[in-house]
């Protein structure tokens, strides 16, 4: 089944306890992307500045990514974004933000992947997710990330586009904010009364949850010693579990929890580097490898 | 297999955001007594004042405790903790300590439990933990807990204790201070290196982590809407854990896996109400259906 992801592409400067990272390529399509596309080839439509360089494009084309969607603005320049992780990289704080080109016009789905079946809205104004999903019409499954911008600033867009898609995908802070619920099975069954099938509560390193109107998944994160840049880990997270279920062409209760475990094995690569440094290598095998061991561990008779 | 555990028996104020409760039944050696005694019957190994209310007295009484070892000094004053929770339930802010009693001579372990199989040693002081042990001369199984107390004050003793132990069960924050590692596995690791068979690190409502020399377990907290006041949990949690092992009769990693699970379910009936009031009515049969509801939702194909 063919995959659609639009979202922000971008160029980072970020700081870890394990070093530092300066321009290097970012952005939640961007690391979805390379999630999504250890499993099926993945279309990708974002707009980056006429600054965005040459080495980044190289990058992308080696992936499994189909770029007819990427457009290049004349005159514009990239979305960039600078953070420093806490020593515990839990957290993080933002020291730099310049919207740029994503602050205009947002970039068009081709003619040529309006027949996408699944699709992924990363995080970015609602109303422009809504949009974007008008532009696929015959998507069989929706999937959309938002943040707390939007939830506060934007909270009657945010509940329309609700209302229009499949899934929720998103973190637990941002959960919590929505709906007003501290415990984050609350949370997820009040997202659900907002219209999505399922949504994932992801927790970083403290695991995820899966809720869908007939079953409740709570999982771990894949236990690593190596961890050494968390960013990207939630955009790829969702990459792995969209790639997967494109894959597999299924979306049923079972494909969902099947997928919530790929979501956090390919987050567990993301994490051992910088930028996309190990994801852009991890073949479908290593993937399933490690998904098999996670099973296991899972597996208590 | 026979069960006995000493830790710290007290009496408890405390506010959480679903109420206050004021003079209330707990301490460590309680609440493990209560989770362990869903398997096997306690003997419990505390010490209290000539103030602890009967009314408590037949609380312990009417659990699955053998209560030979319970010893009420005259003059002396119970052990009183008070304390309030953070809204999300994740922290909490001492009050008040009186250690009264427990500032005292430590109880003695009475002959007739001498020949106890399975040990647990409540977080107390590490040297009268090895006083303890030493008590309890053909003990197969020796787990201890411990606190940022000791860790801090008396590093010493504790390294002493725990090369005298098979297992350690501890929290997240005090596994880091133990052993200065950031990330939960390799501080496992480092636990391990200091005698320990296995180790258990529990993350409250983000689950737990068991480590042996061969494997690395990690599972979720049962998923529960239901939390009125998480006091107890990590010690139940232990209890669980304990109580399956000591009815098993097994301490291999495959018993210390299924024990894990126990622990988990046991701690979510813990929390499920202040003090021992839900747990001292649960019953083996419903931790047993828990225990299935978790290992199946753990169980993806």
């Amino acid at each position: 089944m063919s995959l659609l992801v639009t979202g922000s592409m971008g160029i980072d400067t970020l700081e870890t306890p394990h070093g530092r990272a300066v321009d290097v390529l970012g952005g939640s399509a961007v690391h979805f992307a390379f999630g999504a596309g250890i499993y099926t080839r993945v279309r990708l439509v974002g707009v980056v500045g006429d600054d965005f360089p040459a080495a980044m494009r190289d990058v992308l084309a080696s992936g499994n990514i189909d770029l007819a969607g990427l457009e290049t603005r004349k005159g514009s320049r990239t979305f960039r974004w600078s953070g420093k992780y806490t020593p515990d990289m839990n957290d993080r704080e933002t020291l730099d933000v310049q919207l740029n080109v994503l602050a205009e016009d947002a970039p068009r789905v081709p003619a040529a992947f309006a027949d996408s079946s699944v699709l992924f809205l990363a995080n970015t104004h609602p109303a422009l997710q809504r949009q974007m999903r008008a532009a696929v019409p015959g998507a069989k499954l929706t999937v959309c990330d938002t943040m707390d911008l939007w939830i506060t600033g934007q909270r009657d867009e945010l509940v329309k586009t609700l209302a229009e898609v499949d899934g929720l995908i998103i973190n637990d802070g941002e959960a919590r904010q929505l709906t007003g619920c501290g415990n984050l099975i609350e949370a997820g069954e009040a997202i659900l009364r907002l219209g999505p099938r399922f949504t994932v509560i992801k927790k970083g390193e403290h695991g995820s949850l899966l809720l869908t109107g007939t079953s409740v998944t709570a999982l771990p994160a894949f236990p690593t010693r190596q961890v050494k840049d968390p960013t990207g880990a939630g955009d790829s997270f969702a990459g792995g579990m969209l790639g997967f279920l494109a894959s597999a062409g299924k979306y049923d209760d079972a494909a969902l929890r099947r997928a919530l475990v790929h979501g956090t094995v390919v987050a567990s690569f993301t994490i051992e580097d910088f930028s996309v440094n190990r994801i852009r290598s991890v073949t479908r095998a290593e993937v399933d490898q490690r998904a098999r061991q996670f099973t296991e561990m899972l597996r208590i008779e």
